[in-house]
């Protein structure tokens, strides 16, 4: 998807909100292990009631991984569910990949040719040769760890060195990753609970989309994510998961995580007059 | 396994060789797809070629992913198969985990519980949260990236901050990530093309074993690896993944893949006396 069709779609739905499909299989209703294929029936459950209320999804492979060969065919049942059925929407695969060329490679083949979604997280530490893999596939995103929602963000993300101003890392991240690629195939993950942080993400990325985690469970407001975070193009795609996903676990599940997802639409659609 | 069991083993083989089962089914003989399980199979010979000249065998996950549903079936097959018959191996999946903390503690429980390796790579750029979850299991290991073997680690690991000296990122990660674990559950990978830089990690963690892929393909040196990295416990775990796995892709391939194995092992042991 071209960052041109993603603004389209943000301006046709009034909303920016990506729906995390953090499919824990220990959360979700009792119901559904009634019948095979409980994380996709799920899944699909979550994708139909919320469609019409969100612009992406972000499936975190971790949950996946963590149900083996049963989680990875949930997975891969999922992304195709979504381009047959809401060929509109984003998939980003929240993965947090990253290795030695040759072998991010090996993962962006995977996920760009075999699962074919839109964009994968990607974590910057190995540097240049872990990312460009990533980047030379057409309308396919990389979305790098910037400045995250949790608090270990702290330890290295902020750490001061002299470029020859001081420039904190999460800063040189953004600033050195954009020779690698553009804002039309690279976002940054900013964390909703780093407030007014976004305005010094804006001076440093004006024009890039933000993928931003943090709203809900862990606390970010989504106020101060637009106020310091939205640009010209909207520039953002807000995350909500356990949120709305698992707003409840009986029989109405999926019509309550529509009810949860429409609320922050509304919100949205406010915020983007 | 423990610290002292390592050593132990690594005294016994006089080696401290990790062979990296980084399995492409591009690259492994044709011959192996005339029946089922070709990535299994290869894994399997390969094994049982080179268990008697190393400590440690390193499936990188990138490759098993690669192939979907069926190269998970191969990673779990391998893992089985070397528990089984060569329990004293310390096994490492290297797959740069690192997320959130409920998301990391997923991983963790994928990892520690379902596959029950010993060791995962973690991926240090969200700090401490999303590590500390893997640290809660008895006898696994955090394998923390440090000083990576590629180009890319001079990007962001060597940025230089003060603390009150400076203080590159690489070594404010040996440093700080030694308030979350110990010499016991935590080691770093540093490359084997960092050359003398190892004697900067071992002024921050000397006592620490280190994973250190990079001799072979990618050009390090195990001379200068054990010249500067070396401590009494020896302190490495040397890797060697396409320069023993596709020595050769004929039909003699594992017996050639144990022949580079045995000369590592060789220079490995004149090394450790």
């Amino acid at each position: 998807m071209t960052r041109e069709q993603l603004f389209e779609n943000i301006l046709k739905k009034q909303s920016f909100l990506c729906v995390g499909l953090d499919t824990d299989i220990q959360k979700i209703p009792e119901f559904l292990f009634d019948e095979d294929d409980a994380m996709f029936r799920f899944n699909k459950a979550i994708i139909d009631a919320t469609a019409d209320l969100c612009v992406a999804y972000k499936p975190n492979l971790a949950f996946y991984e963590a149900f083996g060969v049963k989680g990875l065919i949930a997975f891969e049942k999922t992304i195709k569910y979504l381009k047959q059925n809401y060929p509109q929407h984003f998939i980003i695969a929240d993965a947090k990949r990253g290795d030695i060329g040759n072998t991010s490679a090996m993962y962006a083949r995977t996920f760009f040719e075999e699962y074919d979604v839109d964009s994968l997280t990607v974590a910057p530490y190995m540097g240049e040769d872990s990312v460009t893999p990533f980047l030379q596939y057409e309308n396919k995103w990389v979305v790098l760890l910037a400045l995250t929602s949790n608090k270990g963000s702290q330890d290295f993300q902020l750490t001061v060195s002299m470029n020859p101003e001081p420039e904190r890392l999460f800063e040189k991240v953004l600033r050195v990753s954009q020779q690698w690629g553009t804002e039309e195939n690279i976002m940054y993950v900013v964390g909703a609970t780093q407030g007014r942080l976004f305005e010094d993400v804006r001076k440093v990325a004006p024009r890039h989309f933000l993928l931003v985690p943090g709203v809900g469970a862990q606390g970010g407001s989504l106020e101060e994510v637009c106020k310091y975070g939205m640009n010209e193009d909207c520039g953002l795609l807000v995350n909500s998961s356990r949120g709305i996903i698992y707003a409840s676990n009986d029989d109405h599940f999926a019509e309550i995580a529509g009810n949860k997802a429409r609320e922050l639409q509304q919100q949205m659609d406010a915020l983007l007059k």
